[in-house]
């Protein structure tokens, strides 16, 4: 039974609690906050468990094998780092940390204790990137043209981060997850409106290495309407992710580029188009109804059990944490390219 | 009565003669093209005009008051020269010209020599640019924010110029007519899977000297669904325009940013959010059927009769083809932000 | 203090509990169900109540002042009737009654010994349901003129009512509270595909005596699609309400029929054409975010604290029940119009 | 080379001559009007015609082989039966007839004559129409279990005959089309709120004798907003047909309906539920994209040049006409049943 206490009970730190709690091979044993109110809280849900306002204790007691970290990104490093010293295992909200130094050490720190990592991209568990992953390995998309993702709606503005560190990570983790190509450079403009050196509209682009590949990202707290949506092109199939749509999140393009060979030349003395495109069905598969957070803790609990790297380690937190570095960097600097 | 020649009478071109022909105060009498059976089919519609293969002798007639130059980009600027030097009025397909230079030359050039220039920008006639135009014009959205626009589509490759050439000088001319501010420098990621040279997805930003304001352009060849959005908005109300919904072309949505007084300090030591935002009804305004060729070629005849000069004039033209450039110069240097 | 007792606690009675135990003027105090499995979830949650498989013992309470039927709804009746002659009042799940006799002699004995009686039609209590009472008592409409309804979607099978039982009451209890009409017959064709003598599609026409106003309903359990969709034309607006989208449920058109004076006749001999129709700008109006059942719960406490009657009393649920009753009688005797 | 002539010119009438015209094996050579403004336009786009205000003129012409009749419903039968008597095959706009009687005798008329017909029913060359005869064709669907079609939007009053006769014939003709089942009875609701006797809302409702499958039929020129949907469900697979999505007209669901076995009864005695559904993916077909009528033009000289009888002849334009008039009398009979 591995024994799990949580540091951090604000809004997401219960969501962590809960579905820890629910799996069959972990135990919640401890909670840890700096708000009484929020302990009591958690106190009347789970009456067995230990509250506390010191972290540290929690990070210290023998019933605690894997410290969840669920606080503020700002404090994400520091408390990981007692963790690991302390041998426990790490589970950390995203984004990892705050600067890629730190994502390194912590790494480099949980090889050497031989402890384990788990960064929380939660929708890297959802039916739909799941079912996005399947068709995208099948290699039914052919070579990929472009990513392009859009996350915008009003409001949920952060008063800590700026709106690329608080909605990119749930996009830069899904594409590495999706896609084997690696960017190789960064490059990004965003602005501010009305907080002080916080932007609240971004426009991220990561270029690659690859035949034109190209992914870009529009993130923004400043859209009236909701927008989540995720188009991935390839030259033999496309795909879009529509999140907000109940029914219909996947739709698979039977559509496509081809080269048609022409002879003679058009009526301009230039030659005719030599590329033509192809469109056929569309398909929408069926989306597995999962609970994430509760398949990714259940993940975890195995890959303790079984000594199983998981996917979302720290790595895999690190190469969003570079990325958004990056992006901060190359905004600074009037868009400049950042090379990673 | 104003006497209209058409030069070039391929995709477009029958459009523009079809609607100068219909205008009242105006007579289609001439029109050339390099094919025969273009010419055939022109004067088998209007057998009273003169069609010829050679457009100086277009350009030279004594019938022909207005050139309309509807022939492929790269010839834009040599035709027009030739008809503004033979003292003729020109309506000038987009993009303008290829060059900044060419079109400030043909601007000097027709203003020496007191004649006309109107850009063909077509969408600045629509009802539904017409309806933001009042909108916006009358400060209902209050302070802009942003302006983010998105038209992409599969196919209909071009390969003479690549796809900001091709798709984004529709944007630039809405967006140069709807809001008073203008950029002060661009940047733009694009690239090539295709055809050598020639982008075929490209990303756009434009920055503006006023508190924060930023547009960005998506124009792609590559995406399996068709879209056509452009989002607006301000702190006072927020604007969409899908130009693909049939019936509901634009939605104006009372929803805004409020900043909020706040005492006291979060959880965490950080003050409270400051910023918080305002979500009411929507309305979707009744947009008029115009066909907006006809209302611009009237409007054209208009201005040559009363000497008005036309909003959409070479500036405008040379507007839009400014950013091209720099659009462009940029790509080519690996998104360097150029200044206007 | 009114205290509460709920009688069923399987998948609505749970959500009633809830909201009349957050009510500040309610107390929950008594559940009572046929599973000990449900009870003791129940009294977990609510260790205060008394939790008891006699509902008999439940009715006779003194801590009981209002009697919640949340039973099937063959039930109602019985569990009612006993609540009303031990001088409790009744809050009953809808369809109120299985007969339109039943739900008489309920209401007769509530007079008779001062009692009230609220019917749970829930959806009256909805933010969109509110906002188009307000639109439609307004007279912005005009003269109505249809009402169309369209309630479908695949499963959710019931075993022991047909589809116009188990959906027409939300619309049944919505169009009567919307609008001053009544109807004056009731006809209806379903068809049996799975259940023995259980329709599970079914058409039900309301007409009215006055100018040709006509209602429909459209049920279905075995649509592909699901579909809550609601139009309420008027000769000056028109009215859609789409309850399953999540931001723009009502949609008001200010559309209308006109008549036009012609002189002369078409080139038929026929006389023109007398009516026109209109067509101008649309409008969505927010809707607040309401707890329905929160809402109710609160009005019923209000009610009787205050005396007042509720709009949602036993003459609205027989109302109901008088058109299912009517509708069914219509079905077995193939689509006659049932006066009621 | 079969020679037409088209009598009617109206709104209709150019498409029907347009497009036989466009045959390879058919020649326009007459066309009648009552307008001779009407006439001037036909004359002066195909100037080799004969333009006749006298309808027997083209009827008795040696250079008509068809006789396309164009015209106002009433006057259907009267001029098919001149044309039939003087030996000319006919191509007749829906509906057939005024009347199931006027139909049978054309029908048997033109039997006797050795001649043919072909009933305008355009919707049955669309792509959309023909992708689902092919789906439904292939078994795919299991067992069908009902039709539900939605035609209605603002305005386009006609002013000799009522919705019904004006919108259904379109989803009646679909229907016998697309399904072997045929009704054995027809019932009808229909409301008049503007013009004398003319309804401008009705629902028709089909009954067959097999297996509860049931059609119904919303047609109306007061709604609010444009709907032309079509659900056709079947115990395997579901299929929906939006006619107005540009992109993804048909939509197939893997979705069912299943028995499931149980064991044992619920909490309230009764038998648990038996019948359950199934939910997969959704499979959306490329429509081809046929210019219909011009499809229906060369399909009716094909059957003329081989002797094949058309699928749309005589009595499919009768099998819609008896629904029709069926439905009338429905209607007038305050929407008693009548069987076919």
């Amino acid at each position: 039974m591995i024994k799990i206490g949580v540091v951090g009970y604000g809004y997401w730190g219960p969501n962590v609690a809960r579905n820890f709690h629910s799996c069959a091979g972990a135990q919640l044993t401890t909670i840890s906050d700096i708000s009484d109110k929020r302990l009591a809280v958690a106190q009347s849900l789970y009456p067995f468990i230990k509250a506390t306002k010191d972290h540290m204790e929690l990070i210290r007691s023998k019933d605690v094998d894997v410290v969840a970290v669920v606080t503020p990104v700002m404090r994400h490093y520091e408390i990981a780092r007692e963790a690991l010293l302390a041998g426990k295992h790490i589970f950390v909200e995203k984004p990892f940390t705050t600067t890629s130094d730190q994502a390194r050490e912590l790494i480099e720190l949980a090889d050497k204790m031989g402890l384990k990592i788990m960064v929380d991209h939660t929708f890297l568990f959802t039916g739909a990137v799941r079912k996005m992953k399947e068709i995208i390995e099948s290699g039914a998309l052919g070579r990929l043209l472009f990513y392009d993702s859009v996350r915008v709606n009003l409001g949920l503005f952060q008063h800590d981060v700026n709106v690329i560190w608080d909605l990119a990570p749930h996009d830069l983790s899904i594409m590495d997850y999706l896609i084997a190509l690696k960017p190789h450079s960064v490059s990004a403009r965003g602005t501010v409106h009305f907080q002080n050196d916080i932007e609240d509209i971004a426009y991220l682009t990561a270029e690659f290495p690859d035949h034109g590949f190209i992914a870009n990202f529009h993130v923004n707290w400043l859209s009236p309407v909701k927008i989540r949506k995720t188009i991935i092109s390839g030259d033999k199939k496309m795909l879009v992710w529509d999140d907000l749509d109940a029914d219909e999140k996947i739709k698979i393009y039977d559509r496509g580029v081809e080269f048609k060979a022409t002879n003679g030349s058009g009526s301009n003395g230039i030659h005719n188009l030599l590329v033509s495109y192809r469109s056929g069905d569309v398909y929408i598969p069926k989306i597995d109804n999962i609970e994430a957070l509760r398949a990714e803790a259940d993940y975890f609990v195995k890959c303790l059990e079984t000594g199983e790297e998981p996917f979302n380690n720290g790595q895999a937190g690190l190469q969003v944490v570079r990325i958004l570095e990056a992006a901060n960097e190359s905004i600074r600097d009037g868009g400049q390219t950042v090379t990673l």
